[in-house]
């Protein structure tokens, strides 16, 4: 399914474009599927050291620009954790939510992939919210937020290494469970906390165009 | 009258305080001064690794904790580069204002402490408007900065290396001038910007002691 959604990505690509390469496993399809386009002049912006290192693994390494170096993102292709049917989106499972909201916000068009059990009634279905934090004020944020939404909190950790999981941008990962389904201002409310660096909940690409894949192998836009 | 002002700010000091350690010059005296009260039970939260050096010198590093180590902060002490009549500050010379930012609007009671000449009608009355960014994204949180809100920005650089003033929390700054004077909801409304980790607009502690000093070398509360 996945590899499915990244060929039908494909269509939105043309020669002279700036992509932003989502992160997470279905962005990762949709990196070595590009490769088959090498032929034509891309600039690429990955947004996690996992997306550099397979856009390096299938040759266009030498595309690859950090965000602040290019002037815009024609097209950004991604995944996400769960999808609304209003197309409020939740993402970070892979703790790259800081820099995928940076290229999917900039994006001129911005394509979300995912496979139809991502789409749910309401956000969070599932998955915790992922909050992007400064390290040194982890607890109080953490509190902060409980204390101003309800509901739990838990630091995120790994494996690879002791304790918390450290992003590509040297910050921790607060996993938030709130008591029930959230209201799409929770994004900006969350970032109002000061230590609150961003946050996974993603309400503001309504225009977006989200491809679902089922499992008979069809790929409808939502 | 830095010295005068911290001598002021300790009669809010009491035994059994977690007290929060701004950053500045002014900060600094403060920290000195309160060295006298040593023979108190206090817990210390500096907001920089400047303030917390001097916290060290003056004998009270045994006294530091990260902001996540503690439950409260019972006073912060800091000083601010503009404090406007209705107490809306800009911070964030010293390059500090993410971590102070976290600890002053986690204080129970928030002191102030500034020279007349800091007191302005409006702000940014001299300064620009600092923005802790995303290195990764820094140009274009800037121009995003100038498309939503106008005025011009700049990089932040300094001594001692070469280009960006890199913060402790390892990020960049984007001093940002704006047009003519901003109202509070800026504070809100920049950090919405994907990228934007914080500001140097204060405008939610309006029941901050601030105490203004003179050069007649008296202290008055504004």
């Amino acid at each position: 399914m996945k590899h499915l959604l990244a060929t039908h990505a494909l269509r939105y690509v043309k020669g002279g474009m700036v992509i932003g390469l989502g992160s997470g496993t279905t962005a990762r399809e949709f990196i070595k599927a590009l490769a088959a386009l090498r032929h034509l002049d891309l600039t690429l912006v990955a947004t996690s050291a996992d997306s550099e290192v397979v856009a390096y693994e299938v040759g266009l390494g030498d595309r690859l620009r950090p965000m602040w170096a290019v002037d815009k993102i024609d097209l950004a292709v991604d995944g996400a954790d769960e999808v609304t049917r209003g197309k409020l989106m939740l993402k970070g499972r892979g703790g790259a939510l800081l820099r995928e909201k940076v290229v999917d916000y900039a994006a001129e068009k911005f394509v979300v992939l995912v496979e139809r059990h991502k789409v749910v009634d309401f956000i969070p279905a599932r998955n915790p919210v992922p909050v992007e934090v400064l390290p040194w004020a982890w607890r109080h944020v953490a509190r902060q937020i409980e204390k101003k939404f309800g509901g739990s909190t838990a630091l995120r950790t790994g494996e690879g290494k002791l304790g918390p999981v450290v992003t590509d941008n040297g910050n921790y990962i607060v996993d938030w469970r709130p008591e029930g389904p959230i209201d799409e201002r929770v994004e900006d409310e969350l970032k109002q906390i000061p230590g609150v660096l961003e946050t996974g909940i993603f309400s503001k690409r309504k225009d977006a165009v989200v491809l679902v894949a089922d499992e008979k192998g069809t790929v409808e836009e939502l």
